[in-house]
């Protein structure tokens, strides 16, 4: 296992969750397996598509440790810290650098909107206690605190921050990132439906959402798009895009949980407030999935 | 001390944190007092002025704990409930309901932005685990979930709903959930600077901010309205208002911990992610409080 | 007729067009005795609500010239200043000042997103050039351009300018003009569901929209409040306060008309872009009116 | 000349005025030489750019003849209705035709945000009165009207829509575009700083703005990822950017003319309310300008 500088697809993978809202370590590690073996470069674990917000500090440690078994060196598991205060989020990492993990993504701050001063503090305390390879993962789309290409430069003498997950939303920001800082980060795409964008404007990689169930299909994408065959990679893309879409929405755990089940490497399970897909949303998804299917180009297709 | 209908001045009080992070009891326990003294009627432990978003269910319930013994039975006391799943918020209900608070203040979801259906059944599910008096917290402003008067009119017929507070940002709410709702639910408001607009449409009360620290002008402002004397409760507002709208701010918790500070009542510590003020921002504030104290109408001064 | 101080009541009326998209003197000419003769205290021709943004310069000085023969000297007429660039602005104010209008409602800049340097010049320059009283028509929710309480202060030194029409959507906006600029301008409140509050806090009258089909109704709640009078006046606010809520609407202008129509004081006709209602939209709003007609209280009622 | 199927780099033309802000005819047909010369592939007249809010009908219609003449057949002259009323749009589409103009670029709606009936119904009636190839222009950011994928497809019976100028500032657009409507329309990326993606996703062109100072390497750009070089076309467009940045702006008016007026092909003056820039805003254009201008490819150098 090549540890950074990190490059390809890394998905963001889903937490399984029992019909009792526990974890399901079997489920999980399973998917992971599957992921795996169809060619992803790497692997996060409880980010947003993977329920953080609903589990606890010992359960994200929890699968964390189920991802690493699974994993078994095979790919790099970076463990996503999305504490809600640099107490716990210190707690944590001391956790996970105890198992083993071969990085972190870390979230700026997470419920509390912290200025750039609080953020970029928040991001090198975290950094240095983990004494490991970080990735930035700035969303602020999501999380309402956005580290810019200036605060990513005075940052940059940090040397455990190696890299950038992109999800502004914005795709200006790969070109403005590049102008500022030319190469000192890798930069990951974090935004499924902007991937192609991404990776034609020379991102060193994905952090994916769908492809936890079309892993083969975005390594394909990825690899054609290294290789600078933009023209096959097009309509690839193009065929994705509709299930992409759904990465891109609050309903982003249960659109793509029905996807995993739909496609038959996971099931719908989720924690409450979240609740399973009802109704002409579900409708929607399922449409959307089984024209997929249905127009799946075989020449990447994933393997059970 | 009378349970509900709430009605009134219901601060959401800060918690006080000593410089290594941790919680201080004392400074909690006597910014409490200091407040009851001055005639406020209710109070809320570890709102979004709380700092919920950094501490612990653990701390939570201990500051749950310090506020019932500072108050003492003199006022009820409410505690938040911001967990981030359903499974953590009935567990802290639980642990709170053992300490014997008088009800709860309850978000609609928190981190995810749940919609109605997936917020209605947290609400009603953390209502029937209470078996207390329950006042819903509608802040989508902050939280991105709003709970429209449609869904407060399908919560209805939950005995345990007896409040909203209301903070939206869009004082029309007021009217419209009247129209909708008459007087089903006791409406609080819960934006600072909309507190006159607000009580001068008829509203209940108040859960204010700035009122930890100018307890008996809060209230007063509340006693003229209430017996429907705007001319002299006009000049007052416009007084306060300067300082009302630094609760209207993502920086909330700092603003009104250095008009604390200032006032002689409390300290600035926060907890990371969060930092003190600085520069111009922290300037700014000294500047509206020095105006403020300078001006103090000495007819409803809090006394220490 | 008095001149400013402007009080009270003005409705931006709206335009009467006749089928093939004509203007309907006839019929804006009636429907303004209407409005006078139920007591309104000025009134302001094409306004947003008076489908300015599809007639030309000199079809709206067409409208002012109806507007002042129907006023007859009753209330003072403001013919509102809407044009796109200053050249236009100007020759536009020459026309209405050489037919007689009492003073301009003017938009700081429409179209283009002028700074604040940009809009105050603008603003100067046409209350220099009209040498008449100006209310100041600040919209930044349609137009985009906020003249702020610390740029109003910036133009106070200009004469000409006497009043502002707050349509910020923003009711703390009331309060910070009057802690900032005391009763330097007369403050009109143009935003119809916010009408009891902005009373409440001090405001000198009301920019109406559905006052144009309500007159008798609006100058009732304005009296009520002038006489301190808020507890008569709530109840008459909740009432309207649904109809209200359709000025605040793109389609305030379709709305209003079907109001107008509805009560018997005006056609749907609109010109193009624009299209009369249908559907569901259509039957929301007649469904509106119906209720309100049929709980209108009598004690104001307007007469035909 | 070519007329449609429209493809390559089109300008929307900056319109040169004087310093009493009256037309300057020679400087705008002198920079549209320039243009041409430099390998544009077609031009747009009176566009946001061109300060068409500005402008009377009569006065658009006077740049329509000039750049006509200017063009003297050797690309397609396209004339902007940005009219905001349908009445008015007719008028201005009947002088263009009388001109010679090659076709039009529609607006939707300007000023009024009518929905999506309403501004298919405004473009259906356009194109049948022009008889001519439309190209529409989609831009919900400035213009509030979005004519999204199903939209086009309710109007792709209209022989005479052509073109679809696409600056919702959603880049996503392009692929819903072609997956919901293949090659139906072609489809011209209208947002200077998303064209890289644009053409990487199989736009047939760029309506450009920062192209109008820098035609030759505009030309330069859409050559080399039309022949699939993006390996060379990546760094000529992050040279690019940060001019490119100064195109999605409320100032494009002012920061694309200075541009012009430092690269020696046009001057700033302005029509008002807009007013030349000052202070930090113009140097912070002049620092980019300076350094493009400094790092400048030599290989794709525009030609004066």
């Amino acid at each position: 296992m090549k540890n950074t500088p990190w490059q390809g697809i890394f998905p963001a993978i889903t937490t399984k969750i029992n019909a009792d809202e526990s974890i399901n370590a079997e489920g999980t590690a399973r998917h992971i397996d599957f992921q795996i073996r169809n060619g992803i470069h790497g692997l996060v674990t409880c980010g947003s598509l993977g329920e953080a917000s609903t589990l606890t500090l010992e359960e994200k440690l929890q699968v964390a440790q189920i991802a690493l078994e699974a994993a078994d060196g095979r790919v790099p598991v970076l463990a996503n810290v999305s504490e809600t205060s640099t107490r716990e989020a210190l707690r944590y990492i001391d956790g996970a650098n105890k198992l083993g993990v071969q990085g972190f993504m870390v979230m700026p701050s997470v419920i509390y909107m912290a200025d750039a001063r609080e953020a970029m503090l928040n991001v090198r305390t975290m950094a240095e206690a983990a004494q490991q390879p970080i990735m930035v993962y700035n969303n602020p789309v999501a999380y309402r605190v956005d580290l810019k290409p200036e605060h990513m430069q005075e940052l940059a003498d940090c040397q455990w921050i190696h890299a950038i997950k992109e999800s502004t939303d914005n795709i200006r920001r790969i070109t403005d990132l590049r102008n500022a800082l030319g190469t000192r980060y890798q930069l990951f795409l974090g935004v499924d439906d902007l991937a192609y964008e991404g990776l034609a404007l020379g991102c060193d990689g994905l952090l994916a959402g769908v492809g936890c169930a079309f892993p083969r299909e975005t390594v394909a994408l990825y690899d054609l798009m290294k290789a600078g065959n933009f023209a096959e990679a097009l309509p690839l893309y193009q065929w994705m895009t509709p299930m992409l879409h759904l990465d891109v929405s609050t309903k982003l755990v249960q659109n793509l949980k029905l996807i995993d089940a739909l496609v038959g490497v996971g099931t719908e399970y989720v924690r409450r407030p979240r609740l399973p897909l009802v109704g002409p949303e579900r409708a929607y998804i399922e449409q959307v999935v089984a024209k997929a299917l249905a127009t799946r180009p075989t020449k990447y297709q994933s393997v059970m």
